[in-house]
């Protein structure tokens, strides 16, 4: 099998742990960077993880990707809320058979990218992880680190299971879904419910969970998103909610990524991880009322956060 | 027709207002105090009021029940989060025929009261008014200021009538509805919303509406009350929740008596506005999804304002 060339769009808490993990098992990686691109360029990535500390001191740094080789497969880890620039960010780097797999939060951003570039092979990365960015090429990854990889319209997904082998060798547990649908609505079960909440409380998971009546509620809302799922034809059993409960509860106290962006000030996923949500519920028959009150809090939240 | 003695229970914005406008009006009111008892003793009641302001130099004032003559009508002002003391406060004013009014926010307060207080006779007063208790003794009234009176349990309803002339001759309009229910779930309709929002979203009615999603919420959440009342039987139209979004559109930017308890570090009224109200409609069949959710939020802000 020929080495894939990676590109990590995006080096933030994902990118950069991903990307350094294939590095550190012996992949070709081709990182993207925007603020800390002098700082890494110079100093390469620092990874703390509990599963083993490692620094990389030279990475393929660039700041732009007209300067970056074509990639075989493109890892894209910055927020949906840039997505709008994505093509344009791509098109350098695309070449026949490139695979697009989008490291994201939420629902609808394959349909929106396929739209936009009709010839991408595109694929989804949902990313069962806790970290953060905590400094300039400095990454913390707290727990967790699963990957799971579903084809959005590949013709075929050798190359899905071959990134599965890279990623499972560089010491990330990773797995191949044909389910592209069910790993999404999965993923939005906690991060429709922690995300939000921890905006508009102000507060960690732990915090939340503690109150026996926002406890509550965090469970209403992944009840929620389950039946928003099978309203949508997906095969998502209420248990479901139970085990991502016992999951979250087990956790060390953490701050979704959506609260760290409101702490930074920076603008919310909210778009791709509630409104289209509720949005695909909606068209199904399904009101998701209460996830849809989160997405109506978190505008008016976002919009004094950010002083507009 | 024998003049009435009247007694305020809690002399805050509301009480303070109502009954010094009847002291005004030439009634005879006496007034229970708690933290304001000796400034108002020395200093009497000043009303800065949008329809004239007047000072009372003079009131009677009392620090307790017990040292208080008997009264013919109770105006209750104060908040339910107190109501568990009512019982013992109420026993030494109590005669024969004395008609309690509650003039307070909520559902469930006077089948809470009738169980204490079996030989009771109440009814409810429902005040559309905003005013705030800027000083001690010192009243501030912004708007409005209707009061809908309705009988809960009276055999006769001639005394609320007479109380309806008093307040009316004292310059506050003032309504007799024989329908309780409908007043309460009418009330409910800019209670349940508003009060909340104010708390959750930290911001008065004015910024809320501001913004396209969160006035959408708002809307969404008058809507649900409205279905509430009429799971519970009232018969209250969508419409009046356009009537209310207008008024509340047009009145200066308030900040909601929760939204105050909550800026004070007091109790916020969960229990009476949002509690009873979800309960009164999942009895009847139907789930305020948006306002339940209001209500496990402001549990956990409750508990975090007051350090609990």
């Amino acid at each position: 099998m020929k080495k894939i060339k990676y590109a990590v769009i995006g080096t933030g808490a994902l990118g950069g742990y991903y990307g350094a993990k294939l590095v550190h098992g012996g992949c070709d990686v081709n990182f993207l960077l925007h603020s800390d691109y002098k700082y890494v360029k110079e100093n390469g990535l620092r990874v703390d993880s509990v599963s083993g500390n490692f620094v990389l001191p030279h990475v393929n740094a660039y700041s732009s990707t007209s300067q970056m080789p074509a990639a075989d497969v493109i890892l894209v880890c910055m927020k949906t809320t840039n997505n709008h620039l994505l093509k344009d960010m791509l098109y350098p780097i695309l070449q026949k058979g490139t695979v697009i797999i989008l490291i994201q939060n939420g629902l609808g951003i394959e349909e929106a990218l396929s739209e936009e570039i009709p010839e991408a092979g595109i694929a989804r990365g949902l990313a069962f992880i806790c970290a953060e960015k905590t400094g300039p090429g400095h990454i913390s990854h707290f727990d967790y680190g699963k990957l799971i990889l579903a084809s959005f319209n590949l013709d075929r997904t050798d190359v899905l299971k071959n990134v599965c082998d890279d990623f499972s060798n560089a010491g990330i547990p990773c797995v191949f879904s044909d389910d592209l649908n069910l790993s999404r609505w999965q993923k939005l079960v906690w991060n429709c419910t922690f995300n939000g909440l921890a905006v508009v409380l102000d507060s960690k998971t732990d915090v939340i969970l503690a109150n026996d009546k926002t406890r509550a509620l965090a469970l209403d809302i992944m009840k929620e998103v389950i039946a928003g799922a099978k309203a949508c034809g997906v095969d998502l059993n209420e248990d479901f909610a139970d085990s991502i409960m016992e999951m979250t509860l087990h956790m060390r106290p953490y701050a979704p990524s959506m609260k760290v962006d409101f702490d930074h000030k920076r603008p919310l996923e909210i778009n791709a991880i509630y409104t289209q949500p509720v949005l695909f519920a909606a068209r199904n028959g399904f009101a998701m009322k209460k996830t849809e009150m989160l997405e109506q809090m978190l505008h008016f939240i976002d919009e004094r956060n950010r002083n507009k």
